[in-house]
């Protein structure tokens, strides 16, 4: 196949002359296969939401106008992307699940492979969230914090929002959603009432179909945020840590086992497992034992926590295959191609499904479920030794491309190295730089790879522009991951790409955190489910500024948005009043009323909105205007 | 416009002139201008879940076999059918979920405007659920009954089915569904599981899938049984009343107000209050007052409970307006066209949502809140009663066409007939009558209309072949409506097209209960949410047998399938054991696994299966040879 293969990706680029003397088809053949891709879809006119269609909306206006049952382009646009966002919020929120109902037991002390690693966070949740803490027992308020979590998946009382959106936006936020009828108070009823008002026959008004989204969209939020905390509570809180990027962190002298997915209740328990096998992996002849490699947002997760060094992002997943020295790759949920296991079959590699609802063709299933979680960890580790063995040295091939990588910064991290230069008031710092204009604002990058544009270019594009102009850059998911392999993760980083100001400001707080040097110039705030860290500081800047979310002079930015997810993400971005870059033409454009409704109508509803550029240059310079704006707004 | 009117039904095939000298396009208008319809839709290849795509599988085989993320059209196909199988769960649900949160009000005494209308079936559920009911206030038992219904919502433990699924089914049944995992816990999760395992990169397997899918089809089920089973409770258990179909039920003479959705708790009132407002409309001039007539399955659930005559079912829910009569259309949730408002404008007819989740462009809305549902009624009445004054006398043209249709056969009602002949025991006599061949088998007739097919038609091609067969019909839903349309719902019919041991039966009981005649030929058992009303007979036959549900002689038919509700319905159908007839091509024949999985796989693992059959003749014929089968199996 003639490849155009559209990445930045060094390791990439040198990767896939493997896949093609190997014949294996990867990501980038396949996107050009399905060249070109259907106009009608593209534009979100089709209609499959009941069978008498597929229905199509003429974008021209020369044909049919309607869908048989009369849904006109506007209604078919808007329940598309609206279904969207609930699929994102169901997605997100299933972790959050998970993560809660194993803290229930942990409470219970019935799972022994898990703790409370950080129990001043669990206790400031607790009061967060309005629990008793005063003389009780840890585990005790550990199962009823998950319980008050899970009350946001049970509560039917549609007049009492979700605990945890409840306390985690600023008032302000809180009474303008709450006045738009968006304020989800059931994170799996509103992804129902989702599907149900979107079935054929249900609600056909486009704004209040999008409204409806909406609601999912921080029902999203609300997953993601007691998804990320309760993580914390459990695996500990990030904070800065030195660590590496790119496919060049698979080390053929040792047994390299990727952890893939997002999930983080498998993969924290493989990297504990992992050290006690160490010597059954050095038996069977790996002379630097096991090495744990991370790969999209579970790769974030054991990165943000343990430094564990991070293979690759979504997009060149099937890379670290191709190296021929990847022993597992272990799998957990979302964003996994099901193209793995074919290409596993092409080389030595044991691709291992965990999770019983998320199985694929061809894999081997280990079925995780966490009381079993010790053992599920050890037998995943011993396949990846055994596989070891049947190497062929012949096919080993791991480009030496990787990038040092500053990670960790939780909420809690940037507060920490913040007090470092202001112990009793450690916002203080940030709030006057932001005021005095050191730092200009704040962007935050989140979102997916996606084959709609070159991979990871749009972030380093965009970032640069943002970082010259004195804008602080944060980063999550595979933003993240694009930004670590890339070597922006970096004090060097900083200094060659931060604007005089931001890198003065940088180096200060860096310095004071004892790290030696300016802080990077892109803060890796965690995986895709953790962007909620990032409106948790913007709440606290809002909050201590006295203003709502939209008048702060922060973006948020998703250069190459792809899954339902990022949808969801991106929409409530908009609803909480972020002003919210989307380099990926949304599959909305069908419809000039969505469209209008995504930019212009968003603003007046929300403060947010949807800034839709495919060219990062462009984008960047949009960005940085609207910062200028949003300080021009508050007179700073 | 060179109409093809695909329908047999002739009060549609003479107003579709009136449409088209209008110049208004209807249904069948829109149905020809979307030929040709997508090939990869038409086949489930086509996979629009991120923004990666669109995607399509070439289904010959010669262009792209994956989707780009690697997706396998096995895999594209099972995700497709799966995510309508949870938007018809969520769908149902939604409805069921209103009632039994009204209900719980009722029993608050929150609201006046609703009554408990039949204490004893409350009683019979309330045992059913495990609830106490000695020497306890009717109120204070509904209020648990609705409880216990809305913990089917919130239940968080994976292990414990939901209340209303454990108890309505035989527990051989219950035992093979929890072996294979498919026993829902909970609907909204099930659904929200649903929607983040057919996320980007998340279940693969297709058997996985759709067993999924399975899931979200019994949590259908479920939230179909207490939706039905709380409405009888709160408005009357239907026993046979004698009314009229067709859209000739519309009177010129008569303040003509259509009741259109599914949902009966605004409808209900809308009929008591139109007692009231009946002078009012005669003081407008409208001699015979007030006329409710009802559309689909709203109109389903006020004739079943009221003798409300139905004007039309699904397809043909424009031509209510085209009459020139009809002063106005209330809508509420579901399988409403959102063309009607722009027909609506062409006549005086006020076209008028309900559900602040369900709106229309350019209808007029009148937010309904059950606190409120008299003054609700009596807006939208009074909105009627003003557009009736305005009617132009040349448009109106009501085509003679109406039908008797003897209704209203609950389960209770079909026991309380057969208790006539066995007072001791109402049930022998049907299963004497099944085990001596008199009856030869049951079938279900539910679904809906689609211009795939010619609307109506294979309804009463297949009930014929089955009538003659001996075989005792059963209908729902617009099945239903299209056999009170048709004259199928009358003791004539029964004279005129039952073999001669069914006719003898169903005289012998008509004549019992005091009919003065046998029973219709076809049963109407309620709108689409009341399938579970068949379940329960069905359930007492194989409990009374000692049998699994799908050793009974019995099948459903849905030869107009569309809605997404249906696909959800036909997929438990097939879960509890039935063999289950598609008259439209289902859209997932792209996949070899996928098909196979639906028949001969489904078989294997729940005795019931999708047969598949789009000539009418031939179907009929295969469901009297499956009846066959299962009467051998079980050696009558």
């Amino acid at each position: 196949m003639n490849q155009i293969i559209k990445t930045s990706d060094p390791a990439v680029k040198a990767l896939c002359p493997v896949a093609e003397s190997e014949g294996i088809a990867t990501v980038f053949d396949r996107y050009q296969a399905q060249q070109p891709q259907c106009g009608f879809g593209s534009l979100g006119l089709c209609c499959r939401i009941c069978w008498k269609g597929p229905c199509r909306v003429d974008p021209f206006g020369d044909g049919p106008q309607a869908g048989i049952c009369g849904a006109t382009r506007d209604t078919i646009v808007a329940r598309n992307v609206t279904r969207m966002m609930a699929a994102g919020a169901a997605a997100h929120s299933e972790h959050a699940r998970h993560v809660a109902l194993a803290m229930q037991r942990v409470g219970k002390g019935q799972l022994p492979a898990y703790q409370i690693r950080d129990p001043q966070k669990l206790f400031r949740i607790a009061e967060k969230l309005g629990i008793e803490t005063q003389d009780r027992d840890m585990l005790d308020v550990a199962y009823d914090v998950a319980s008050k979590s899970l009350e946001d998946f049970q509560n039917q009382d549609h007049h009492k929002g979700c605990n945890w959106i409840s306390s985690s936006l600023p008032q302000k936020r809180l009474n303008r959603l709450k006045k738009l009828g968006v304020l989800p108070h059931n994170i799996d009823a509103t992804v129902a009432q989702i599907m149900a008002r979107t079935h054929i026959g249900c609600d056909a008004e486009p704004q209040n179909v999008f409204l409806g989204g909406i609601r999912g969209a921080l029902a999203d939020f609300n997953g993601m945020a007691l998804g990320t905390e309760l993580s914390d509570v459990m695996f500990g809180t990030p904070s800065p840590i030195v660590t590496e990027a790119n496919i060049g962190v698979i080390d053929k002298d040792a047994v390299n086992i990727a952890v893939n997915g997002h999930n983080p209740l498998l993969s924290e328990v493989i990297c504990d497992v992992a050290r006690e096998m160490n010597d059954i992996a050095k038996a069977a002849g790996a002379a630097k034992g096991i090495n744990i490699v991370g790969i999209c947002c579970t790769g974030n997760e054991v990165m943000m926590r343990h430094g564990i060094p991070l293979a690759t992002n979504y997009l060149s997943q099937e890379m670290a295959i191709l190296t021929g020295a990847l022993d597992a790759m272990v799998l957990d949920v979302q964003c996994i191609m099901p193209s793995l296991p074919q290409i596993g079959n092409c080389f030595h590699t044991e691709v291992i499904t965990t999770s019983d609802e998320n199985r694929i063709q061809s894999a081997r299933h280990v079925s995780f479920h966490e009381e079993n979680a010790v053992e599920n960890a050890r037998e995943v580790i011993q396949y990846a030794i055994n596989a070891y063995t049947r190497r062929d040295p012949k096919k080993i091939n791991i480009p030496a491309i990787k990038q040092t990588a500053v990670v960790g910064f939780s909420a809690e991290a940037i507060v920490a190295a913040l007090a470092k230069l202001d112990a009793d008031d450690p916002l203080k710092p940030l709030v006057d730089n932001i005021v005095n204009g050191n730092i200009q604002g704040v962007a935050l990058f989140a979102g997916c790879n996606s084959t709609q544009t070159t991979q990871d270019e749009s972030y380093q594009v965009i970032a640069k522009i943002l970082a010259a102009n004195n804008i602080l850059l944060l980063a999550t998911g595979c933003g993240a991951g694009a930004f670590a392999k890339h070597g922006l993760m970096t004090p060097e980083a900083t200094k060659q790409y931060a604007g005089e100001s931001l890198k003065a400001v940088l180096t200060a707080i860096g310095e004071a955190a004892g790290l030696n040097g300016p802080l990077p110039l892109v803060l890796h705030m965690g995986s895709c489910v953790d962007n909620s860290r990032a409106v948790a500081v913007a709440t606290a800047l809002a909050n201590r500024l006295g203003v709502d979310l939209s008048d702060l002079p922060v973006v948020a930015s998703a250069p190459e948005a792809m899954s339902e997810k990022a949808i969801a993400i991106a929409s409530w971005g908009v609803a909480i009043g972020l002003p919210t870059h989307l380099g990926t033409m949304p599959q909305v454009t069908g419809s000039d009323a969505v469209t209008a409704l995504m930019q212009q109508g968003a603003k007046e509803l929300f403060g947010g909105y949807f800034l839709i550029e495919t060219d990062p240059k462009v984008a960047g310079n949009k960005l940085v205007d609207v910062i200028k704006q949003k300080r021009q707004g508050l007179g700073i």
